[in-house]
């Protein structure tokens, strides 16, 4: 029964950095309101890579051994209770794991379709980031027109898809952090206003803002740093400042000043997508089909693809995301080319 | 010009715990929007005792030596702008300072009706710990109903009306912690279904709501400890939970576990209402007004005064507060039995 067999990215060993390979493996199967989608491309993730080393398991439910949380693609079968799509239908969409292969299965509701004029593999550079961009800009963090923005990591994936949104919202001004200034140079074609080259004194940035804003610091600061940034973030937030934790690749404990946080009356959201129940993801889908998408449809806000690697060399596209070397997102390509040839590019 | 005259409590030194005299002083003026209140009784708060010391000094606009932060009494004059209260109106209200004096000034909005059958002993005791518990429980953190809910210091004025809040708003199950075990048991008649005496382990606490829910934690909890508790009300907090961080007697410095507060998409919010503007005590005060008043009006919430004091009692009175030992509220009684005579019960 070949056609019930699919390739796919699979971690066959966690030691070190962990171990991939491309391995045949039996199709999932759609059932109820499951749609199963023929991957065109599929997004890589930090959590791809925390799951190579075994530090990141799967949850239930979810494939345990094939990595990717988002994908592009074609609806390729549909459960016995799915209405909202028609085969062939062009989408994307996030998942709790297995997207980084011939197919996927996912709810429904956890769908969007993909804009004309985006390609699979830019379509595939979308879910995960602004999902999680527009969820903590604007459902938890409350951005208002006028307000200024703080985006640190703005050349990563979710920080060039938070500067975009952030403008294309009416921001009242865009600042970025990054740790070389060929990402600041080019996060200015992305909606920031202003950046800065941060080391390992992040009250450089503090400074920067303080300069910026005239003193009046920032509405809401977007981090994917972590610990070693949350003094200086706490000290640039203006009063009922909103910071949102997304990621802590700046390690994982730092003191909380109290008086500050009170004083300012700020607030601190911890937010990850992997983690949410299907209806909360169900609900951070629809919003970005509503509020995104139309952005995307119209070029107010568009993908960055750092690369696009073919199937066979994965371990290249895992190694380009760890150098920490991308601007934006890589991307694995799962189409007949991508699956035949290499087509490294960066 | 006697009438022009008034008594008030003055800080007539910070030094050591800081000193009290009741001076005559000039009443203050009552123009545009502002009204006077002839001052019948006023609270004590935690601020009092800072400011006393000098380590809470007014903001400006505020007297800066008579303390006062809330207000029971009559409407006796009118700014020429003023236009929502009669002349002789029963309404109580929050302040940014000058309150334990004959006579207050205050923005009209920032006024709401003393419900009939409350003294204005009772209703001094009210402004400023339930505009703090709702505003903290219901704007900031959003309770639903069904949530289970933790309530540090539940013996306090803030912890009594927020323990009360929260039943009267149908919470699952509503926690408390206090220093005693007297403290526990009267905070049973207020809307508190378990509770737990906590030292210096809050681990205590910790095991206790584990084992309260069955293991689910809180959505809510309520703090005006602070740091001590820190890495304790993150462990019982559920998936979602909000963290509100209205004080900080115990410390204003902890480590922040980024991990824990990202996994279970916690948020964590300072909230102070002295530090607010005008525009938003108003709109603190007009949902007072609107979802706390008309509890008070049917008794579905009640003040809690611990004790009150004549104004020549003043020192007493905030020996009182200081001693910890208090249930509910201290109030000074400025009537013109509490001008004249000692009132001080327990």
């Amino acid at each position: 029964m070949g056609e019930e067999k699919m390739l796919a990215v699979k971690i066959v060993s966690h030691e070190g950095a962990g171990r991939l390979e491309v391995c045949e493996v039996a199709r999932p199967a759609a059932r109820a309101d499951r749609v199963r989608v023929r991957v065109m491309a599929a997004g890589l993730n930090r959590a791809d890579l925390l799951q190579r080393r075994g530090r990141y398991p799967a949850p239930p439910g979810a494939p345990a051994d094939i990595p990717g949380l988002e994908f592009a693609g074609e609806v390729e079968r549909l459960g016995e209770d799915a209405r909202a799509w028609a085969l062939g239908a062009r989408v994307f969409g996030i998942t709790a794991g297995g997207a980084q292969a011939e197919y996927v299965v996912a709810p429904e509701s956890h769908l969007a379709a993909v804009p004309d004029g985006l390609s699979f593999e830019e379509a595939a550079a979308v879910p995960e980031v602004f999902v999680t961009a527009h969820d903590a800009l604007f459902t938890q963090g409350g951005l208002r027109t006028g307000e200024r923005v703080l985006i640190h990591a703005v050349g990563s994936g979710v920080g060039t898809a938070a500067a975009q949104l952030a403008r294309a919202a009416g921001a009242g001004a865009v600042y970025g952090t990054a740790r070389t200034p060929e990402k600041i140079v080019r996060a200015r074609e992305f909606g920031m206003d202003e950046g800065v080259v941060v080391g390992d004194d992040p009250r450089a940035f503090a400074e920067a803002v303080r300069g910026w804003s005239g003193g009046a610091g920032v509405g809401i600061v977007l981090d994917l740093v972590g610990a070693s940034y949350l003094d200086a973030n706490l000290d640039v937030l203006a009063p009922r400042g909103r910071l949102l934790l997304v990621g802590t690749l700046g390690g994982a404990s730092a003191a909380l000043d109290f008086r500050r946080v009170m004083g300012k009356r700020l607030r601190v959201t911890g937010t990850v997508l992997r983690a949410r129940s299907t209806e909360e993801k169900a609900a951070a889908v629809r919003r970005f089909g509503a509020e995104v998408v139309p952005l995307l449809a119209r070029r107010s806000v568009r993908p960055v693809v750092d690369s696009a690697y073919g199937l066979s060399e994965a371990d290249a596209a895992y190694a380009r995301l760890e150098s920490n070397a991308t601007f934006g997102k890589v991307v694995l390509n799962l189409s007949p080319a991508g699956l035949s040839g290499k087509m490294a590019f960066s």
